[in-house]
C-alpha cells in the first residue's frame, strides 16, 4: 500500500491558535483528519508528523526518501534557513512537494528564499489547509 | 455562470515544441482542451488566452478583475519583469493564482523573483500542465 | 498653435476605479477634461493618450519629440522598467516632464528608481490630478 | 491669515553664485521676492528662511508643523542624509512639499535617495525657482 | 502567582568558563541564583532553562507565550539565525525581552542582526548578568 | 534559398536622426539597403524588420527560430530587460547573433548586462552599421 | 558628588506630542522630573540636556567624557548617521549607555544600524521612559 | 591515553548511499573502521559520533573542547549556517580541524562560506574519506 | 597678502588628549602654532578654525572659497557623511586640500569613503601634524 | 605599409589543446597562419604575439598604440582583472578591438565584466578563430 | 619515475622572515628540503619552484598539467586574484591540490575567495609547512 | 648614506605622453631628475625604478623593505588589484608612502579602493609630480 509522508516543521503545532488572520482557524489535527479522510478514500496510507527540531525533520526526510515514499513538506521557518534539509532531500533522493499555508512571497523578505524549492518537484503556497490537499492530488496523480 | 480566466504570457504558444525536458510535450491547445473538459464537468465557463505582448495581458487582467472573475495566470517571463501586471492585479482588485509549468525556483536566478506573487492569492509551480488543474481546483473550492 | 502631449502608461485607464485611497476618485476622462479646459484657456492644443503597451508609448514619445512638442509623461509602471522609453526620450530629443499621481517615493521600493527622471526636465509627484496641472504650468511657462 | 513656510537648507545662500549652469542666476533673495509677490497676491503670509545647520531646519520644521502651517522644503544636501528631518516632519505631523531647483535624479547617484520624500505630500524637482512657485500653487490649492 | 520565564540558548551553559574577557566569571547557576533571589523578594516565580537545541527553545517560548507569562530570552547564537524563534514569539503572542550579556553590536558583524528584536518588546545588551536583572525590572514594572 | 532574419528593437527606427555622435548618420533604411545588396551578392534572402513592441520581436524570433533561419538581432533597449526574448531564443532553438551599433560596454551601466548574450552564438558591438555586416559574414561562414 | 549626564538628540523635545503610539504621552520634562527624583533618592546629581544640533551633542559628550561622568545617550536620529558622535565617545573615552524609547529594531531598516553601539557599554531600547530608568540603574550599579 | 573526537553533522549517516558521484561509496561505518584502525596503530583512542541535530554537535564540541581533546569536525550543512558551533568552539577553546569529503568550494555558492573555518586550526576538503585521514595525521603530528 | 584657511571639523579640539596612539600628543593649539610659524616665514596669513558643527564648516568653506583663498580642510568625521561640504566646495568653487592626521584607509571601513575627495585638489593622510605642513607646501607651491 | 597587431594573453598558447568543446581544435599557430594569409592578401603586415605575463601585454599595447597601429586584443583572463591594460590603452591612445573565441557572456559570471571594453572601439565574441577574422575586417574597413 | 610539482607564488620567498606569528620560522628552503626527503623516501621526484610573477606560475601549471604530473600549488596572493591560473588549470587539465600555510579563512575577508579552489581536487590550509606534507600524502595515495 | 626607493608601476613610463590633461607634461625622467636633485641637496641616495610587471614591483618592495630603506610607491593600476604588493609590504615590514599623480578619488570608481593604503604609512594624491616631492619631505622628516 502506498504511503505518503506529510512532514511539518517548527510552530505548525500552533496552527489554529497562531495568527489566525494569516493562517486560519483550523488546527494541525484538523489538517491531519482532512488528509486522512482523503487518503483513505484514495487507498493510500498517511504518515503525518510535526517537530520543532530540524534534526527530526532531516531524519524523517531521509527515512521517507529512502523508502521511496513521496513527501509533502511544510518546513515552516526552516524552509528559509536549513541547508541540512536541502542535503537530506538530495541525499535520500526524496520526491518532495513543498507546501505553505500562507503566500510566503507576499510576506517578510526573509521568506522569499527557500532552500527546499531547488530540490522539490514543485511548490504550492497560499491556500491554507487546501495547500496540503492540492499537494496530495499532485502526489496521487504522479503515482 | 461562473467564468474562469486562464491567461498565458510570452512563449507559452511554443509549449510542446519548446525545451521538452523542462516543459513536457503537451501543447497549449492540449492544456486548453484539458481545462475545458474539467470546466465543463464542473459547470464553469473558461476563457483561455495567450499573448506575447505585456499590454494584452495587462488589459485582460483588468477585464477579468473588474468582472470579478478569478484568474489563473502563467505570465511566463513577464512574471519576473512586469510591474505593470502587479499594478493591474492590484488596480483591478483581481483574484489571481500564479502558475508555472516548471519549478521556477530550481532554474536561473532571475526566475526566483516574481512581481505576481505578492499580489496573488497563491502560487503553484512545477507540475507541468497539472499546475493548471490544481489551480482550477483551488479556484473551484473558493467559489 | 502649440501642442502639448500628455501620455499615460499601463493601468492609468483604471484611474478612479483603482485603489482610490492612493489615486483618488477622478477618472482618466476627468483628468483629460480638466487639462483640455486649462489648455483651451491658455490657447494651446492637447493630445491626450493612454496605452497599456510600452511600444505605443515609445512611438508616441518619438512622434511628439520629433515634432518639438513638450510631453507630460506618466509612464505608470514602465517608469521603473523601461529603458526603451529612456532611449526614446534621448533619441527624439524630447522635452519631458515626468508626473505621478501618487508620491512614488513613499511606496514600494521598486518604485524608487525611474528610467524617465535622468532624461526628464523635471519631476512632479504626489498631487493627484493636480500633478498634471502643475506640469502644464511648467510647460506653459517654458514656451 | 494663512502662513506658508519656505525653508532652505545648506548652500542655498549661494544661489545665483553657485554653479549657474545647474542652478541658474537668480539669487535666494530673488526667489524670496518672487514668492512674496505671489503670496501677497493670494492673501497668504510667507516665512522664508535659510540655514546651513541641520539643527535649525529641524527646529523650523517642528515650529511650522506644530502651528499647522504648510512647508515648502528645499533641504539641499540634507535631503539625502538627514533622518532628523524625517523625524521632525513625522513627529510634528508637518505637511511638507519637497522642492529642488535641479533635477536631482539626473545628477550624482547619492542624490537619488531622499529622506524627505517618504514623509512629504509630494515632490517637485528640476524647474529652477519655478519649482517653488509650483509648490506654492499646490499648497494654495490644498488650503 | 506570576511566573517569569528566563530562557537561555546554545553555549550559555559554558558561562563563566567561556571567554571570561567577554562574558565575565559568573556561571549560569550564579545567574539563576541571583534571579531567584530577586524573584523571591518580589513575589514572583521563576522558570529558568537552557538548551543547545533550537527546537527546545521554540517549544519553551510557545509554552510560556500561551500561558501569558513574560519571557526573558537570551537566545545566544540563535538570535542571529532562527526564524523559527521569530515565528514562535509571534505565533504564541509572547511578550519577550531580548537580553545579551555582551554588547553584541560591538562584536562580529554577523551578530548585528537579530531575528528576535523585531518581535520583542525591547532589548537590553552589554551589562553582563545585570542585563537579566534590568530585564526583570522591566518585566515587573509592566505587570 | 537561405533566409537571414535581421530583427531590430525599439527606437532603431530613429537611426540617423537619433544621437548621431553615438549612432552615426545612416538611417535604418540605409542599413537595410546595405544588407540587401550584400545578401543579393551572396545569394541569400533577407527579412528585415523593426518594432517598438517586445511582443513583436518575441513572435519574430519564434518564427525565424522555428524555420531554422539564422537571426541577427539588435534588440535595442530590450537587450537589457527582456527575459521574454531570452525564452524565445531558447524555446525556438534559434541561432542568434547579437549586434549593437555602439559599444554598449562603454556606456551607461544598465547597458552592461544582456539577456540575449547567454543564449546567442556570439556578440558584435561598436562598429556602427558595420556591426551588421560583420554579423552577416559570421552567418554566411556558418551556413 | 557623582554626576550623571543624560543627553538627548534631535526631536526629543517633541516627546509626548510626537507620534504617541510609538513614543507614549510623557513629555521630556516628565522624563527629566522622573530621573531627577530617582537621582536625588540615590544621591547623585543629574545633568539633563537636549539639542537638535549634532555639534552640541558632540561637545556635551566631550565635556562629560573628559570629566569622567557616565552618560546616558539618546541620540535620536543621529544614532544612525553621526560618526562625529562615535568619535567623540572614543576620543573622550566616555562611558556611554545608549537608550531608545522605542524598539528601534522593529522599525524602519535605516534605524537598524547604530554608530553609538560599537562604542557604548550597552544598549537599552523599547521600554519608553523606563529605558532611561533602567540605564540609570545600570550606571548606579557600576559606580 | 590521547583521545581524538571525530564529529559528523547532518546527513553524514547517508554516506555511501547519498550522491555517490560527489561523496563516493564508502559508508560512515567504513570511515569509522578506517579511522579506528589508524588510531589503534598510533596508540590513540577514537570517539566517533554523528547527529542530525545541531544541539548535539554543540554539546559534543563543548565536551571535547573542555577535556582538551582535539576535534575533527565535518559539520555538513551546519558548516554554513551554525553560529552556535562557532560559539561552542570559541567558548570551549576547542582545537578543531574542519574536514569535508567533497571540495565544497567547487559546489553551490552557499557552501563557500564556513562559520567553522575562522575558529578552526585548519581546513581539509575534497579528498573523500582520505580527508579524515589527513586530518588525523595533522592531529597526531601536533600532539 | 595671501591668506590660507585651515579648517578643522568635529573632535579635532580633542587633539592631543584623544587616542594618542592614533593621533599623537600634539594639541590643536600646537598645530596652529606650527602652521603660524611656517606661514609667517613664508609671508602668508593664516586663518585657523575648528568647530563641531557641520553648518559652521559649510559657512567657512563658502567664505574662504568666495574670497579665492586656498583651504586646508580636515573635516574629521564629516569627511565621510557631509554632502553639504561637498556642495559648499563645488558651489563656492573652493580650492581645497583634504588632510587627515591618521591614515584613514587603514582604519574602520566607514572611513574609506570621502565626500571631500572628489571635489578636492588632492589628499594627504597619515603623517600626523606633518600632514598639515605638507598641505601648506602644496598650497604655497601653487600660489 | 600598414601594420596590425594581434595580441594574445595568458593561456592562449594552449589553444587547440585546451577545452576543445569551448575553444575548438585550431592551435594558435593555425590562427596566426590564417591571419597572415588574409593580411598578405590585403597588403597589410601582421605582428602576432602571445604572453602569459600582464606586463608584456601592457608594453606591447603601449608600443602599438604609440606607433598608431590598430590592435586586435584577446587578453584572455586579464580581460576581467587588468586595470593596467585599461590604462595602457587609454594612455597610449590605442585603437583596440576586443576579441574572444568563446561567448564570454554565456560562461562564468566573473567573465561578464571586461576592463578592455570601455576603452575598446568594439567587441567581437563567440565565433572561435573567426572572431579574429571579423576583427581584421573591421580594422581594414576603418583604415 | 613519478614527478610532483610544488609551485609557490608571490612572497613565499620571504617565508621564515615574513610575519612569523602567521607563517612560522621555517624558510622556503626548509620546506623544499623537507619535501625532498619525503619524496626520496617514497620514490618520487620533486620539482619545486617559486616566482613573484603570475605569468611564470601560469606557464609552470601548463607544463606540469600537460605532462600529467600532479601539482601542489600555493599561489599566495594570486589565489584570490588570478583568473589566469584558473584558466591554466582547466586548460591544461591539471590535477591541483591547493595549499596554504595559514588558515586563510580566519584572516582578511579578501582572502576568503579563491580562484584556485573551484578547479582544484582539494584544499588544505592552516597547518604551516605540514600543509605541504599532507598534500603530498594525498597526491601519493592517489597515484 | 640613507637610500630612498621610488618605485613606479605599470604605464608610468608613458608619463608626459599619456593623457596630459590628467597627468601633466613632465616625463618620468623629469620626475627622476627633480627627485635626484632634491635628494642630492639633502644628502640621501635615490633608487628610482619603473616596471609594467607586478612581479618586479613585488621583488623591489621586498628588497627595499628588507634593507630598511623607505619606499615611495606609485603602483599605478596595481594599486587597485594587487594583493601581492600588500603582502610584500607587510611581509618585508616595509615603510611605504603611497603616491598618485592624479586625485584618484575623483576618477573612476574602481580607483577608489587601494590595497596599498592599509599597509602604508600615509597617502599623497593629486599634486602631479609634486606628490613625489611631498612624499620625499615626509620621508626625510621621519629619518
Amino acid at each position: 500500500m502506498t504511503v505518503v509522508h506529510v512532514l511539518n516543521g517548527p510552530n505548525l503545532n500552533l496552527l489554529g491558535k497562531r495568527e489566525p488572520v494569516i493562517y486560519g482557524s483550523a488546527t494541525l489535527d484538523d489538517v491531519r483528519a482532512m488528509l486522512e479522510e482523503r487518503c483513505a478514500a484514495r487507498g493510500v496510507s498517511l504518515v503525518f508528523r510535526q517537530s520543532n527540531h530540524e534534526g527530526d525533520l532531516v531524519t524523517w526526510v531521509q527515512e521517507a526518501g529512502q523508502s521511496g515514499a513521496p513527501i509533502i513538506l511544510n518546513a515552516g521557518a526552516l524552509t528559509h534557513t536549513s541547508i541540512a534539509l536541502y542535503d537530506a532531500i538530495k541525499g535520500a533522493n526524496a520526491s518532495v512537494i513543498e507546501v505553505h499555508l500562507s503566500n510566503v512571497h507576499a510576506r517578510e523578505s526573509f521568506r522569499h528564499h527557500s532552500y527546499i524549492s531547488p530540490v522539490a518537484r514543485g511548490v504550492i503556497a497560499g491556500f491554507g489547509p487546501t495547500s496540503y490537499l492540492l499537494a496530495l492530488e499532485a502526489v496521487l496523480e504522479n503515482i
